[in-house]
């Protein structure tokens, strides 16, 4: 089963400290890495974190707040000095693609093709898609545009029963077809069902990314049963009318949504800078959903599916 | 006297890396900061240094490439978070308006206003003086068009002699006038000249920045005899051939223009990614200037007038 992980590059809302950079993180599929936001100093945070910014071919923005993007023009300009070459993909509001070409005129030639992908505000969308892995992008509510992010590895093969295979010698082409679920014809004609001949395959694993956002129940259904959840947590319940104000929600609303979305793992972040000591948040969210962890710089969180539980 | 100190927030060229960002430095006379260039992550060092952004009112932008300005977008958009209120001033290329305008659009409203001052790339200028500092502008050399800055204190009031003060009993508005030079007239008509009355005054002390830029000596009566002086040192003057390309200095040519402009104290800075270890640069440069120094990232200049020395 190939690596799947998450990587906190930045966990404070609005303005950034030395402790917490502002929001950014990093999903990485086996060698593969997927940006979501880029707040300023992410491309430091790559570094301090061992991620090399060549890897990355994706970057999801969920909304143009200053601190989810201010990093981007620094990334793509290191990228091309770098030395990478190709093409980067960003999914994000089409108004993003002005602000980058205003500044990227400043910049020196880029060696690389930034291909800008608009995300839709409306409905659920599916915003990237390969043989190994699906992203989803669904509405959130926040003061302007934005989206959350839910990515999916792809159905994983059947297991081929090995007592089976010998027993019935079945041809190496047959094994690959009845992974994927055909069954098997024998030479006489006669047909052996799939499910005799495989166990189960692995349940995909999958992560949602929710933030900036009021607490929102329609994102439910589109997140349920994730295997590791994001969700902002910027105040606490105390100030839940700070919360109203300016869209965002509590740690108590983040974990009432992890637990009627039954995902495995809640992480909450996106503090804001009011919180010193963030336990406060996790200590609320708990109440209501054990398995919350509050996030630092640097976390890392990788998905195993021993027990559908999620370790970090 | 007044402290008078520089402190270095960012010492890498081109791109950053967790131990060195990109170049900013903030110059603090007495209790106001002067920002000289904003890489990305500048608001975080001047909190990891402990110097509040509030006290920022002038940014001084040498030019116009992305590792001196990434910063700034993020810088702003906290400090009118923070609450500050009243007036900016950047000092900068016009574009410079062009490129924040179109990101500003996406910041919450700002709570203050920032007023653009062009700088002159042709010939020197005063770009802003007050009672305590004057800073002057020069054109460098560059790819781009780029700027050298000049910090000087204002002249010092003269030194009044004290046994003369009570010898010849002056009173408080006559002391007023003859620390600013004037003679004392007696009431017979009589003048005691200046000279007889004071002592001299200290000697303004200076800090003089010079970066992006290949060595270029028409700056040297400009920064003549300054205490301090940052000259960018990217390159060594083994691959000179990189810094004639890329329109930088090697540290030996720091150096020669520290020499000949006979100033108190030289640090190099703006270091190329290829060099993990800076002793090479500074060892270059001292063999030529002694007094070199190879600026990290934190690191504070006190400029002091004891023996005509800088410490640090």
């Amino acid at each position: 089963m190939l690596p799947f992980d998450v990587t906190i590059l930045g966990s404070s809302s609005a303005t950034p400290s030395p402790e917490r950079f502002t929001t950014s993180q990093v999903v990485s599929q086996n060698e593969r890495l997927f940006l979501i936001d880029c707040g300023e100093g992410t491309q430091i945070q790559l570094q301090k974190y061992g991620k090399k910014i060549g890897r990355i071919n994706h970057i999801f923005i969920s909304h143009l707040h200053g601190d989810h993007i201010f990093g981007l023009p620094g990334l793509i300009s290191s990228m091309s000095m770098n030395g990478k070459k190709g093409e980067v993909h960003i999914y994000s509001h089409s108004d993003l693609q002005v602000i980058l070409s205003t500044m990227m005129k400043y910049m020196n030639d880029l060696n690389l093709k930034i291909i800008f992908h608009p995300l839709n505000f409306r409905r659920n969308a599916v915003v990237y898609e390969d043989s190994k892995i699906k992203v989803e992008s669904f509405p959130l509510k926040h003061r302007i545009p934005c989206c959350g992010f839910i990515f999916r590895e792809q159905p994983q093969d059947l297991h081929l029963r090995k007592e089976k295979v010998m027993e019935l010698n079945i041809p190496f082409l047959d094994r690959i077809r009845i992974k994927k679920g055909a069954d098997l014809v024998l030479s006489d004609g006669s047909v052996i069902p799939n499910s005799d001949l495989t166990l189960p395959a692995e349940k995909p694993r999958s992560f949602a990314y929710c933030t900036d956002t009021v607490m929102l129940e329609k994102i439910i259904p589109v997140i349920e049963g994730a295997d590791l959840l994001y969700h902002e947590a910027t105040f606490s319940d105390a100030v839940s009318e700070l919360a109203v104000k300016t869209y965002h929600s509590t740690a108590k609303q983040a974990a009432q949504i992890a637990l009627k979305a039954n995902v495995g793992k809640l992480i909450i972040g996106h503090f804001s800078s009011r919180y010193k000591d963030v336990n406060v948040l996790v200590d609320e969210a708990r109440e209501i959903f054990p398995n919350t962890y509050a996030v630092n710089d640097g976390d890392h969180f990788e998905i195993r599916k021993d027990n559908q539980s999620v370790s970090c």
